[in-house]
């Protein structure tokens, strides 16, 4: 017998122990039932990653599915919230199981490790791309926004940037490296990103405004700018690169370059007010991230790139998918 | 200046009014950040419709988007949910403005009559497919689920059924009709769906099972019997046609075939004991739909099809999108 819809749907998607006792009820339904905390609000954020656009359509299923649920996960960690519920849609040209069973791999593993229940979802026949809803909490009126930020405020990031970018370069086969734990290790930091969840929670009460970095630095804290009316000064000396990406891009302004630019790198980047600056180091002590201060904002408009003194006149941008 | 991502999601989907004091930060964030009514569970329901497969490339954006959201709303009148907040997420070829004004002109009319508010999505770029999440509310152990029907419960549906198959057969040219006003009628059946949600509110404490019919009576009837651990005797004359269906299909026969195995119905399948029959009218009173009991349920499993007291052996099959 063929496989159809609901046998794969059944088979692949309705596996998981439901383990929260927020699901009143979980997938199988017309909808399901969940219950948010008295005193929470609800945290919602959807992405489509499609197949020759976001990932190649050859890639490892479970690193696709690890990148897809990560990105999501990334913009509740972007809010301070704590993840609880995933939608998936996923539409497949077949009903190919061995790229399900691998799939679904990569989901649950990264699913179960923030303790995200799939409560719901579509499986549809048609030209490879995943659509996910995640739902989180944030205890009311503690969210990070894009909106909060004050002139003065310093400009923060976690972890390093760039070595996406590096290693999708190495993907596209732009650029070759010899060293083959090198190449693994940029590769890894393209295909799984960590959402920083722990971190994002961390801020809440320190950071006056928070996003995650997945259009590039220079795309993304210009729409904290945009949303809190101010500039930002930023030292690109300051920018936090990995040893790895210092390899991959020896002459330093490149490297540089590919922090300031880099998609889908999945840090935070976030303003905090000078008196709460001593407060971060402590706060991120448990969130295995550390995080840097790369600038400061100031009224008007617009990032200014600085050496030190020297302003810069580099022209980046960052990712759009309708950009010729 | 070519049209970029950010400006076509600010431009056609940032400019929704918030209406809804329980949408605390809307489409804009990482996040929507959403209160919930202390007393209300959430009811969350995830569809994609893919061009080619769910609708032709070539169709009528405004009526895509109608489908596509009717479709999701449909899931929450079968859980007698109250609709709240919808998340879309749209792929797209090219940033193509007139089909993106059209499609926003049909999302955003049904969105705003049942108070429905956007509250996030991603536009992307990829082969045309749409996936919605819907968001809503029902009152804490109200939910209208497909487990708990018990033997002797009634079966009904509402309105009439087969209309949507019957538009169909004309979108795809397999049948013609003379008369313009039939074929515009069967048409719009087919392409504007309206979902049951007054209905499905008002059967909440009268049903005891309840779904909606998006893969056909016999396959979505079946869901209920599975959850529920029951079979079904369903009187085939008893079932709802419209008039337009009686001239499309004038052989009565296949009109009730029609009526069986028509899919993207988007009317409600519920099931009611004895003592509840004589609330239903007056609780519908107010949806503008009518509901018809078309059978019984029992012990065992599977429908068994009557015409009066004699058994018919009519095979049919729900809506598959993977079979052959």
């Amino acid at each position: 017998m063929a496989s159809n819809e609901f046998d794969l749907i059944a088979r692949y998607f309705e596996h998981q122990a439901v383990s929260r006792r927020d699901v009143i009820l979980p997938i199988g339904d017309d909808c399901a039932l969940l219950a948010v905390p008295v005193g929470s609000q609800l945290a919602v954020s959807t992405d489509t990653l499609v197949a020759g656009t976001h990932f190649l359509a050859e890639a490892d299923p479970a690193r696709v599915a690890h990148k897809a649920l990560a990105s999501n996960l990334s913009d509740l960690a972007a809010m301070g919230a704590t993840p609880a519920w995933v939608s998936l849609a996923l539409t497949l040209p077949e009903p190919d199981e061995i790229w399900l069973a691998g799939f679904c791999q990569g989901f649950f593993a990264l699913a179960e490790y923030y303790n995200v229940q799939l409560v719901g979802g579509d499986t549809t026949k048609g030209p490879l791309s995943i659509t996910i809803t995640v739902h989180g909490f944030v205890p009311q009126g503690e969210a990070l926004t894009r909106s909060g930020a004050n002139s003065g405020d310093w400009v923060y990031v976690t972890g390093n940037l760039g070595d996406s970018a590096a290693g999708l370069a190495l993907v596209l086969g732009q650029q070759q490296v010899e060293d083959p734990q090198l190449r693994d290790c940029l590769l890894a930091r393209h295909y799984l990103p960590q959402p920083r969840i722990l971190a994002g929670q961390a801020l809440r009460g320190i950071a006056t405004a928070a996003l995650d970095i997945s259009d590039g630095l220079i795309a993304d804290l210009g729409h904290i700018l945009t949303r809190s009316g101010l500039a930002a000064v930023i030292d690109v000396d300051k920018l936090p690169l990995s040893p790895e990406l210092c390899r991959f891009a020896p002459e330093r302004d490149r490297a540089l370059q590919l922090a300031l630019s880099s998609g889908e790198e999945y840090e935070l980047c976030f303003t905090v007010p000078e008196q709460n600056r001593g407060a971060i180091e402590t706060a991120l002590a448990h969130s295995g991230v550390q995080a840097t201060c790369i600038g400061q904002l100031r009224s008007g408009q617009g990032i200014t790139l600085m050496r030190g003194e020297v302003p810069l006149d580099w022209q980046l941008h960052g990712y759009d998918h309708f950009a010729e």
